[in-house]
């Protein structure tokens, strides 16, 4: 087998690229005597080119993309910068240059990536992102390739570590969401500014990545509806455990009725379901196909270790590719268009808890809304007074119109005997 | 995209070839539309002929295998016919020929896989199997290419539908493992036969198959330990339960201090381990691997349609190659020779349960014996006794070689008091 090296340009040296740059390393005649070519990595971008690092050679390290860009030996390029610029530019420029890309950046897949795949096609060269979603889980590949003679109807998952660890501590022990995330923050699972996380927004990117892939088409981030978890509270998870379910950050795609429906947002799932037992940071995908059933893909969806892992994976398949004198995974397909359907066309089943008055006649009130808007209710809890005389009254109710349930809360809204709309979820996966 | 016919020979025509048959009848536009080739069946091979198939044309039937062999057309055989033979003979005059290959046959994989791997690399065809071990499951593409840069440390999985079928029913209905087997044989999850499944050997091929791709080795059959399930008592799953932990038939491979360690049989493992909730008929594999962490993969592990789309995966996998000219999924380097660890040598922890006299003494010529083959115990059962004076005594143990556990139930068996080793099982996964 002839043996040749393969130039590798790494873009950003954070926390991921030191773990790619490592692991290469480490893997380096592993990886050669399954391919048959050397990775090589030639040049790194980094920010400031001063600044020491243990264990790199400085003659590796360049000061401007143009530096590799230019670079005719560099056959592929890895991205591990992050966020939309300059990262767009690099990608373009990498893919429009003829050299493969390697890259983990969620955000730009979900916003650019139509655009980026369009430029590969063209150029007949890979574009592959295995680390963008859920770290070191093989989930892209999965739903790309080993579902690719079926098809998906479903998809669920719990796909950002950070929020999962902070309602899992809101969860095992009662805390509330703000000392949650400061938990987080000390343990290093979220970040001093933790808008994407806690806003469903990272997970709008991965779940808009995943559907792209399962469903063919061009997932636009305006389509995918995303609630955060900052007004979740550890009373609502309480009643949910009453009620037989847990509370997650929940990313689902779905395929009804010739349309697709897409959302993150915090909802109860039934304590059985399998995604009821994923706590702390880590992260699982299940899927439905039409013939496969239902497949659980579960690990560490984040960490230098796994999103390394997952990016040099990717860096032997592109290898193997300029081995052999083949590209693309599969073809991507130029993608379809697909019909969204919009959140207030959209049914669910709805866990709703208001805070009211302690007085006779607000519970009728409340039900003969909830009956005019055509919900109906499956349970009702309500609780001991509190010291206030309010008192919190929780419902369950069957399937119903987003659109009604929004103009009921409205209507809540007018009665002076119901104090506060605490919360509204929704109930998933029965 | 220019676009031509890939011709197909189908080998067998049972649950998974109708399967086959009809999802790629089902999915022809959409693969073609996205590989840029159709996929076509051209000839199915079936024992008879003479018999009606409900929407097979009966021109694709063949009555010898030299028929699809022979046919210059046919770029692609698909071998579901199961068993050692004629299937081997199948295989190689297949791969020999230059055609494709996709099987499910595990046996074959597990017993011959090596030779046929070589001829494929040969003859530079390809040679797929993800439907050889845990059905629907795309684990073989997560062991081969997603951790293809990572390091297998240890596979731990539920990869026999079966026995998991018939384990339940003793968990959760305390059915006497008879009962429960004729209970999965009336709901088509046994056969009428079922020792493949309840001995073990199932899953150990499963098991060979996987281990062989994680840590790039030709394991030979005979260096996988298995044990059954047909003496397992609902009483060891009760005690079990109490102890915190479940009984599962545990397929595991790992590598420790530089030999590979390869079982199936009954285990313990505890309550909140992740297999621990794979109930039914399901399969499930965790893989622990260097950088990536814990992975697991979730899923149907057997079934027409689980199968089907497997074995479809891989079709177009073969056809996209073909499509590109390249082939291999990642060329299989050739396997190294791996040390082996023999069951006497290996430490585990175990459950032990005797059926001893009912009187004082006992237990410490039981310790006794443990402690003199360096066995510390962790914990004890001692539980009422029954009508005839004889009660069961169960035991934990610490880490200890099997070689003087084995000692320790030979001098058991010597004395007089105690009247059965009830049941001997290891401990797993803590």
């Amino acid at each position: 087998m002839a043996q040749r090296d393969v130039a590798i340009g790494l873009l950003g040296l954070g926390t991921v690229g030191m773990g790619v740059y490592r692991l290469l390393q480490e893997r380096q005649e592993r990886i050669t005597a399954a391919v048959g070519v050397r990775p090589v990595v030639k040049k790194i971008l980094v920010r400031d080119r001063s600044r020491a690092r243990l264990g790199i050679d400085d003659g590796l390290l360049a000061n401007s993309f143009e530096e590799i860009a230019n670079d005719r030996d560099i056959q592929l390029v890895v991205e591990v910068v992050g966020g939309r610029d300059p990262a767009f530019r690099y990608a373009k420029e990498t893919l429009s240059g003829g050299k493969h890309l390697v890259m983990a950046n969620k955000e730009l897949l979900a916003t650019r990536g139509e655009e980026l795949l369009r430029i590969a096609r063209r150029r007949n060269v890979d574009l592959l992102f295995e680390a963008a979603v859920a770290g070191g889980i093989p989930i892209i590949r999965a739903m790309h390739e080993s579902l690719s003679g079926d098809k998906v109807q479903r998809i669920q998952g719990i796909i950002n570590g950070t929020t999962n660890y902070i309602i899992t501590r809101m969860t095992d022990e009662g805390q509330a969401y703000a000392r949650a995330l400061k938990d987080a923050q000390l343990h290093g699972y979220a970040e001093a500014d933790p808008t994407n996380d806690v806003d469903g927004i990272d997970a709008a990117y991965k779940l808009a990545i995943l559907a792209g892939i399962a469903y063919r088409t061009n997932v636009r981030m305006k389509d995918v509806h995303h609630e955060g978890i900052r007004n979740l509270h550890p009373e609502d998870i309480e009643y949910s455990r009453e009620l037989g379910y847990v509370v997650k950050l929940l990313a689902e795609a779905s395929d009804r009725d010739g349309a697709l429906e897409l959302s993150v947002a915090p909802s109860l799932i039934p304590l059985k379901h399998p995604l009821a037992a994923v706590k702390d940071a880590f992260n699982a995908v299940l899927v439905r196909a039409e013939w496969a059933g239902e497949l659980m893909f579960y690990g560490a969806g984040a960490g230098q270790r796994p999103t390394a892992s997952a990016v040099v994976a990717d860096i032997v398949k592109v290898l193997h590719h300029i081995q052999t004198g083949s590209v693309g995974t599969l073809p991507t397909p130029p993608s379809e268009q697909r019909a969204v359907r919009r959140l207030d066309e959209r049914e669910a089943r709805f866990y709703l808890r208001l805070r009211v008055a302690d007085e006779p006649g607000v519970l009728a009130a409340v039900a003969l809304i909830l009956a005019r808007e055509n919900i109906s209710v499956q349970c009702v809890i309500q609780k001991g007074r509190h010291a206030d005389d309010v008192v919190d009254v929780v419902f369950l109710t069957h399937e119903a119109l987003e659109r009604n349930m929004r103009r009921a809360l409205q209507k809540f809204r007018l009665l002076p005997a119901v104090r506060e709309v605490a919360a509204m979820l929704r109930v998933r996966g029965d």
